[in-house]
């Protein structure tokens, strides 16, 4: 029904995460209305981010040069790490602004049920940092998940004589939430965690 | 925040309908998971795409070639010409399978408060169709509004005196619609438009 080219371009917008048939279409019609020059940036965009992009050599986060913007910042806090499990968390966190410390991406969780054990997870490459940069905190930002905490437990038992100091972040109610709709696991974790008013 | 490459893959990705800041982030991080041959055709589809796909000669369509499918196909039903308002309502139309006549794609529909006027929805090249290809009937298809009321009764003076059939599509209740959520006009259309049952 439609020409072979528009089809084509149909077939790869399906690519993108959540994108079915309908709203396929409707972005390939979107393309005809743009002009070429946005076209070819559409293009050499796609391109370079798949040639450009690879993981900082410190600290596994995207990055177009060897070493990333925040592993190369002087001006960062270089006494704590904050170890996630993928690069959108380091975005998330450099969005909110208020964290000026160091980070490590793990490759993965520890997560047995999928054969991803710890020997999986690119810990060498974590001690090694831990070793050589004399970290005095280390936060683990994981999902609250079996796997995070996993991870967790695993890296701490690891770390076991080293003097550093090792935390997680708070699990609660998350602000501006309706207290009804947190789940009871949450809830039990605000409760556990309480603090006192001062 | 983002290296450059990823940022500037969200900016582009932002040129698609609908889409903000979140999902061409989203957008973009997924291109870093597909292979190198994907993200090529992504490329290809989307240059080809504007550079093959263009108006058919005769009836205004989408097509790769002069000609598009439709009016090269001698099984169609010379007869009848479906006029639309666009090009994807000839998709509409064609996705539904009912239809088996010609159709004709204006430029626009008649606007005078957008400032398009009867010589702007290029209705020459629809008369000298009515007048050299012989069809019996003409079949205004566009979207219920004023601007289609309006381009079906200018096309249909316009025809006074020709020897040809002009009809629009039924308005009224839509099937599957809940009868107390349907507009008044459409409702008004309904009864005055209402059937017998025989």
């Amino acid at each position: 029904m439609f020409p072979d080219s528009l089809r084509n371009l149909i077939e790869v917008f399906k690519y993108l995460p959540g994108i079915g048939d309908k709203t396929a279409e409707r972005f390939a019609f979107s393309i005809l209305d743009l002009d070429d020059d946005q076209v070819k940036l559409f293009q050499d965009s796609l391109g370079e981010v798949k040639s450009k992009i690879h993981h900082c050599l410190i600290c596994n986060v995207l990055t177009d040069d060897d070493i990333c913007y925040i592993c190369s910042d002087d001006f960062r806090d270089k006494k704590v790490l904050c170890v996630v499990e993928d690069v959108k968390s380091v975005f998330l966190f450099e969005k909110m602004g208020m964290y000026k410390g160091k980070y490590h991406v793990l490759d993965s969780l520890i997560s047995p049920l999928d054969g991803i054990n710890p020997e999986d997870i690119g810990i060498d490459k974590l001690l090694d940092r831990i070793h050589n940069e004399g970290f005095k905190e280390l936060i683990f930002a994981f999902k609250p998940s079996i796997e995070g905490e996993t991870t967790s437990l695993y890296i701490k038992k690891i770390l076991d004589g080293i003097d550093i100091k090792v935390t997680r972040l708070a699990s609660g109610v998350p602000i501006g939430a309706d207290i009804e709709y947190v789940d009871s696991l949450t809830l039990e974790r605000a409760l556990t965690d309480r603090k006192e008013i001062i």
